[in-house]
């Protein structure tokens, strides 16, 4: 099921309830992703990720539903299997629609295309594009 | 400045100045970027990808800033220096605030991150994100 | 199982089974992994992958479980299926334990959050970190 | 020299200052690099970033050399100028000669050759190296 | 399946069908490949995506079974399962045998090794092979 | 110019020497690249270097041309600054012509394009597809 194998709530020490609790609250679900069972086995890292992406992912000068798509563009351009599965539930969660999807795959697939023509035919940056 | 050189409008066939007047109007400058002017040697793969782009970037379910943050969020991603410079003025002049980009970047710098934690702990997906 | 399929030792000829034999000696083990079987389908990339990793992997400057670390801190952040599962082992054999996966994981985690970071923002070399 | 700039010392607000403090502190160093002032202009990035490298990169089951060549393994793996640049100086001073230098580059190679040959072989995991 | 489901043609619109028709006729197949069944969920994005691809992989430069191999060897470095897959069944239609498939993962392995040690290194561009 | 700097002829050792040697009769040319120079520093890394790509790279299944576009298509993909510079030389001196060339990067633009379509949109491999 992952390496260290997963660590479910019954099993946990307290400093991994506390996160489990943090993101059920957070969330308002009782479900706790695989992600967050796997790398419980290390307690700092779990801790640490989990309120580095709740500080992330909390609505700012971007709302939350840009922001997992954000997420989601990322994961695809990375083909991370697992990230993909979830964070496209974790979108479609906070408002994206298919069509909002597909327009998505579409940026993500073209701008890998065009990544790999600037690199490719060695193009110089434009002068007014130059941070100073 | 790139592999085949930049071929300018004045030098320049009719069909490459009629994908250079395109972008023109679309875009409603007289710019031209080195990006274009580096795949016009190639003029089928200049049309194409300018219309594909004309088309994906266009308002859809999704409005200009939103496309243009996730073609620079795939850009920075895959650390395409040339991309990244031409799609933060992109989405700038869209209207992507300093904020914006600094909340962006906080995105996919962690999104980074966890696609390595969830493949390097073999995490398998979980029964309810899995597609039908 | 492999494009080409797998190659067992009762039916490799003497060039492929030459080097099965030199994969059990130097590794002390009799079991060969699939990916050995996959490529022997073409004998000289066997051979020379073999011994590329034998002369690699040898104790040097480094010592092997450094080494084995190493190898799966890439295999990770490429996200490479195969190579996490049969690196984890081989780490873990060389001596890596939960504890060490887990801070190494962390170090990759954050590795590849911090290269897009730097990316993602232009950020200069500074004078100090060029090469002469 | 970033797209938003580099904020130096003199021009830093109190959080920043706060980090810049804790940084030169904890590397016994008066020099911050071009990447914390770049990251700057968004004091909850920098904040973030720095406490979770503190975290990571402190002593543990892993030894400061093995934790800086490890992050050094990946930046070049994923061809990050600024970090290769950057992490290469810190892997220097934490312990790394010129011959572990190479050696490291050596197996970073030889990974990124055999994570391709593993998957465009289409390799399968062997049992024996899946997770329960 | 997939994210959105597979289009069958039975339940296709006259869009989707006009481009599966025309798939079939130009590659002399009654079987389409279920990356098109997937998108077919956005006919924009299936129609762009066949378009571009019916026009690339035309014979032209290049001769069709080299265009199918420099396809498998981008898939092969990007480790895209459903891409190695399926172009590796293109390009043996198009007339790969098993000799020609392992002298291209031989070059895709060792160009990956070679492009990380090139970065890692940090290796200059020499002067004669900058472009003008 | 390079992390440990670039090692010229003359200041050479004789296995070194060899290897350059090797290099200038089997390439018919005086010219040594900065790459050799640069990994000069570790011998066992240039000589295993220089052997597989000299066995790898002669004709075979495939020929030279052929090989090079291959190389080139993958250093592209990884947007590997020093690799497309010094690989497009290469392809070009092997008999790539700019039309050739133009085709090659559109087939690796499209790969990287629908390789995150298939993965992003979930996609299962065709039961024809599967390797037995």
């Amino acid at each position: 099921m992952a390496t260290l194998g997963l660590i479910e709530y019954a099993d946990a020490g307290p400093e991994v309830r506390a996160v489990y609790d943090d993101i059920r609250a957070t969330r308002d679900t009782d479900y706790i992703n695989n992600f967050w069972k796997a790398i419980a086995h290390h307690p700092p890292t779990l801790r640490r990720t989990w309120e580095s992406i709740k500080q992330i992912m909390a609505p700012g000068a971007l709302d939350p539903v840009t922001k997992e798509m954000l997420y989601l563009a990322v994961s695809a351009s990375n083909q991370c299997g697992y990230c993909i599965a979830s964070h496209t539930a974790a979108a479609r969660k906070a408002g994206m629609t298919d069509s909002m999807f597909a327009e998505l795959m579409a940026v993500v697939g073209m701008a890998n295309e065009t990544n790999r023509l600037a690199s490719g035919y060695q193009v110089e940056i434009d002068d007014r594009f130059l941070t100073r």
